[in-house]
């Protein structure tokens, strides 16, 4: 199986980003992790992404903050889909990371998930790769299930609760 | 190869999303088009979903506006990958469709690009499929080819004009 | 008397829910409450919609966060009164909610009510019921009147304090 | 059966509230229609609202733009369900009435539809009262079948069009 | 010299509110003090507005937050000068309560400050009565002085200390 | 009586300006116009805000778009009170405008009104020259009356349309 | 002198960057134009950045729309200051260009003008420019003050049709 | 080498602000620091923005909240390089003093930075003075330098942590 590449623009992000990363492993999808910044380490993250194809990675997530241009970057020096995670900062919500992330202009589309949403980047990717792994589509499907029995759980206790 | 759907949300979101349609066919991606509603076919939106990754269909692209649902009813009823495609409205500038696609709530992750962006949904999409397609990953890297020198070749004619 | 349905999208909600809960139970509105959530048991909010009215139930609130389709999909397949309730999150200030919840498409309207305000959520399908209930709307009356008598009382008591 | 009452803001907004009465009108919902400013004729919209019940109105619906206080004033002096209608105007996209008529205090609640969405307030109108009417009830039922029809008429075509 | 009314929507609201009195306090401006809802006790707050003229008073501050109607409700039922303060609440931050305040349709103006601009609201209400008012008039420019001193004092400081 | 001074950043805002004018003429109210700009004529902004007390003139209205500070500028050198009155331009939507006017500083107040809402800025105007001025209150309470008349007069046409 | 760098992302925008240009012939400034798009040739984009500096150019002026990177990208390549002009678009008011401009992470600064502000960024440029351009300082003067005649000039036709 | 002048409009933002000085410091770039309100101090603020070019200073770094005007004033007061700092304060996440930086009238330009972006602030104020001043623009290419480095370090640690 294809490899997913988590790159995140600062060390300071990882908090947010593992749950991207435990997403990848709880479906036992090979990963990598790497720390490279649009602004402070621009010719790394090209480099990285022209790469990446080569060495084995079949899809990209991309996390950044403010005017984050990380997912573009990459996007820009990879024909391999690439997830865009916007992060929210101190101020603005994380509208300013969303809008720099999703609003890509024609020839070079981001995948973007919502704002700080990381377990919807590692499920993604892994979505992804499941369109030609179909034992990893078995396990999100199996995901699937559990999530909906979850909420059923949720619902059965609620019900019992409210409704006696 | 597997086959992408697009489905939008009202046959008069033809003109935008034809985008999407255009970009599928210029990479010879199969592909297949339908208007399903979130809301005034939901059934069928939900039995289309669940039975897509058995018909071919490896991607799934959904076009909607307003409180644009169409990508996350979509997304809820199948784990293939599904490219939300917010489209802008009479007000509110797309704002709306945009929220109501990219924030998704844990588990359920919808692969969002920019307002109006039908190109990108159909470049993301074969991006997707060329994860296990070479010849395809060698169309789209061409493609980004063609857009450099495009971009070049403009950039000629400008500074012929005004740096001569 | 009909019934009121309250759905909620996740068991985390039920702190800001439960203001609709204890209107309900103020006035002696017979209710039920649930959780289904529109994306991960898309089926059974579906199920629950479309039988809804067979069970009793004249009006349905429905409470989500984020990209908030709950109230959307469960007035896509019922033609009952369906209350929204937008739910803030960490991000955006329940303006994603907002949107996904009152900018639903021409043909299936919901009635949507401020960003957790649970209790008018309540009240609302209160005041619904009470179009064919002379008691219950005798009791909202009621409840307004102790409204003013409570604004009326403050403002005697900072009437006292500031204007001495 | 009770009426529905349509009160606008301006006479100017009858090309969008339009949208309604005809929603009321396919239904052979009996209507009213209005015209009653929040801040020009504030005594006679409180009138209006105070008499409502006894006038035989079930609902009210109430369209205004800008910082859009008609429904809240309404809603002020009546305990009848109340649908605020917000209208977009030149500047702002209609944020500004949508939020003067969704963010209402605890304990006078407005039911809210989508900016301009008259024909969702019309539709919504019908479907309180159709709590305690069967037969509007089924006639709901009807339009949203015709609804799905459409829907999937037009998906017939495109399918023709794109999929031969 | 006529009075100062001001007017809150709740009486949560005078922690906020306390601002403007200070500084009616500090310029010795009369005033009173009120708790009046535009939704609660819309009948009082109509009535005060009506006799507000009669009973001495000049300017009226209101008060209020969310689809904030306050100050819309007194300016309709007089022509004084009616001057809206927006209140911040616990979503949005405070752009409901803007937007609902200061985007009055053409006829019934409100002279909006900041949001939660309590101080301000008080001083803006003095140079409105300062306008009649010559030794009221002097005790603003003698004010704007100490604010002008304290800020000269305090560049003394910064001065000193980064500039030595 | 007081002049009213009506002072616009450029002379392209003149349009939007007129309706200020108008509404003070209608008024009887003594008034003159300037263009003086906050920033390329910030010298000739300062110096008529400080000496417009001693020219007879009791408000001052400034009409600025984009960044619009010349309300604020004006407010900086007098007491008299200023109305801001923001302009929407080509982006935006005015609220860059809007919020450059109305977010005063503690101790400077502007008191803003709507977007482009020029007539209101007038009516404001004169509602606060009114405060000591009986003839002009009176005159501002039949122009209410007469707003009033036009909108029943309104609601009887639309009334004869549709409840006949 | 060092010369100005016009970039813009693509051939399109001219129309607007045209007005950066004209600011500088008009102050004498040299300049060149460029078309590099951040994401359709980033290595180009990289390397006119990386040799900027040796190349004669003091200041950049990078003008991009929607997810508008192209100043960050080019920031992130050289320590030459570069101005970013975002650009509006179809949607969102340039709201996106403007935030994915102007949040930059600390440490790669972006000088970013209003959005569609081309004139300001060619002004600004030459500001910088000047610090050490005596001459240039004194026609940037020159310039302040026509266009405050041109104000003052205007002054004197609305005093004359107004004032009379 | 000309000086840098950091301007805050209230003692209260030193916290913030200090982020530029520090900057500043680090590159050994003279500079000096002043408190000068817009709207408080406006004839000091005008008065040293006037005097700026003959105090030796080369930029100007104004730092303001709100109605942010203070890089506005002093831009119209010189044609130095003034670069805006817009600060957050407790609601509109500072969205207000960005609009009210950024969005400069045509012939006044603003150079503006991020939402709290003091650091940056400082550095574009460095890179400015770098045009003509070689040895500061090989520290700013040594810093950059040193920023890539602390990447490629965190790079290394989160490559061992999660790679291995």
């Amino acid at each position: 199986m294809k490899k997913v590449a988590v790159v995140m623009g600062s060390a300071h992000d990882i908090d947010v980003v593992s749950g991207a990363i435990s997403a990848l492993e709880s479906l036992d999808v090979p990963h990598e992790v790497h720390v490279f910044s649009a602004h402070r380490t621009p010719a790394q993250a090209a480099e990285f992404a022209q790469n990446a194809a080569d060495s084995g990675i079949g899809v990209i997530i991309a996390a950044a903050g403010m005017a984050a241009h990380l997912a573009g970057v990459i996007a820009a020096h990879t024909t391999l889909p690439v997830i865009g995670l916007p992060l929210s900062a101190k101020v603005i919500e994380g509208m300013d990371a969303l809008f720099a992330t999703v609003q890509m202009p024609p020839g070079i589309p981001v995948a973007t998930v919502g704002v700080d949403a990381s377990k919807n980047a590692g499920l993604l990717a892994a979505e992804m790769l499941a369109i030609g792994e179909p034992e990893l589509a078995q396990k999100l499907f199996t995901l699937r299930k559990e999530q909906e029995a979850a909420v059923l759980n949720d619902n059965d206790e609620i019900e019992k609760r409210y409704n006696a």
